[in-house]
């Protein structure tokens, strides 16, 4: 492939007037910018793209840190980012970190060495001086709650979101209530178990570590939630689920062992999926799309240090 | 940021002895690598990465196009891909077309570019005259029969795969099958479609435009499709449906509607994804995750132009 140097040489100029051509510089006069892309058109000439973000220093790559590329609840995060960067015309270069710290730090080295522009992490592993020292180097944009941190944010409260249905599973006459989560780890997995030990403290009910179900991701480990749940002495009588989808699997599973929702077992997912208003799933609606949007939104904005709490909202149907 | 002739000049030295000290070249004395360490490390020196990528020629990127980000059939396919790409420390560029051809084009331009070192397509919607062309540039990996052309593919024979469902259909004494699919144009829908009329034609049955339900990609879309027959006059006693997710989704709003299945309507899927299982859908089995991470393979394999058929296998379960 030719280069700016041959280009040179064919055209008879020399390699500052190509490069002037190349960025089109005004102080080139019109002889010389035909002789240069005449030389460019017969010597085939590829500009080498990366070196144009080199002296420019964007690169319209934003970096997505994720720990799943094929789940629901990240699914839609990233539908929301990838929909605004297709607008803005980025491209979104995804880092699956299987939740394993080494992966996101790698993410964090390409804002670094400027490989992106901008990286939202959509679920955070590093702790915040990790963090805090990387964001000198370019945006980064986070989906907790981040006041006091040098980085952007777009976060639900899950505290309050979790005390909401917590009370709406109490009013609703329950006192035995168990969740299922992701994770056990995590910022967010954290202040949903302060959440449930305050609820509990508050209604008077002791702390059964049992009633926490961990590793609820997908609609298939639904099966193994029910099937515990089938061995207990004295099982929960409601559960909140962090995921429509893992409800789901959960309400499939208890029909098929002719569990009657919600005389057995009350159910409350999360998000609000297309395949909770299907199932007629009571659920908190979080309008993750619209997050995922914001994220995006933030990652390109120079104004730094923006936060903003998305609220949820209860929606009401059958499995309560 | 500090720059490599500000190394030099802080060390004492050349730049083109900062440069070999960066590339570990070996003929630098011990004295003047240390120095220029010492100013490296002086001035928080950060390597452009871009720099280097652009030296050495690769980037460690790989780009996929898909047409949505948030679909369980690409999401699988994703999945495959992104475990490989951990596994050999590449990255991957999302590129989301909307099934819109400039976007494709421009995946196509990243590469030829040397934005990224290889692309994937799951799904393709340029001519193929216009993939073969930009092919010049640097391996293009297909999930469609791509024999004949200058890319490599991992693929199902989506003609024999239909009939094979349809004969099985068939078999189950069904005459009258429609069938749902995401798409009306592309090649595998067209793939598809050809092999629906052939069987008809063996089986001498009329083809009926309204046995196609296009637009069928997610869960919820299985309620227009359930809509849509209860308001036919002569609605077809078998679907052949090319994802178990709508599968799911039509069959959840069958029970709702009363709609016995199969006794009022067989229901096959396609993929044998979790919920096929959970909720005993008769499915052709598809190892999507397989076939995802065949086609990373494919895109870092210095063998260009090679070609993989993956095969399909009929999982009988409760809705034939």
């Amino acid at each position: 492939m030719a280069n700016i140097r041959e280009i040179a040489k064919i055209a008879g100029v020399s390699v500052t007037t190509v490069s002037r051509v190349l960025n089109n510089h005004p102080y080139v006069s019109d002889d010389k910018r035909d002789a240069v892309l005449r030389a460019m058109e017969e010597t085939n000439y590829q500009r080498n793209i990366n070196a144009v973000h080199l002296s420019k220093g964007v690169t319209f790559l934003i970096g997505v840190v994720i720990p799943f590329t094929n789940h629901p609840y990240f699914g839609l995060l990233v539908e929301g980012i990838a929909t605004e960067a297709v607008k803005n015309n980025y491209k979104l270069v995804l880092i699956q970190t299987n939740y394993e710290e080494d992966r996101e730090i790698e993410a964090l080295k390409m804002l670094q060495h400027k490989q992106i522009d901008a990286l939202i992490i959509c679920s955070r592993i590093c702790e915040w001086n990790i963090i805090n020292e990387y964001a000198s180097y370019g945006p980064i944009v986070l989906c907790e709650d981040s006041r006091g941190h040098n980085v952007s944010s777009t976060f639900i409260d899950h505290y309050k979101s979790f005390i909401k249905a917590l009370e709406y599973l109490h009013s609703k006459g329950h006192k035995n209530i168990g969740y299922c989560i992701g994770r056990k780890s995590g910022a967010n997995s954290k202040r949903r178990e302060n959440a449930y030990k305050d609820f509990l403290e508050k209604i008077n009910e002791k702390f059964d570590p049992n009633y926490i179900f961990y590793n609820c991701l997908k609609f298939e480990d639904g099966v193994q939630v029910v099937q515990q749940l089938m061995n207990m002495s004295n099982p929960p009588t409601a559960l909140l689920i962090t995921s429509d989808i893992v409800a789901a699997g959960i309400l499939t599973y208890c029909k098929d062992q002719a569990i009657v929702i919600p005389d057995n077992l009350a159910i409350m997912g999360f998000d609000n999926q297309p395949i909770a208003k299907i199932m007629h799933i009571t659920t908190l609606e979080i309008p993750l799309v619209k997050i995922g949007s914001k994220l995006f939104l933030q990652a390109i904005d120079p104004i730094k240090n923006s936060h903003e709490e998305i609220y949820v909202k209860l929606i009401e149907r059958q499995t309560v």
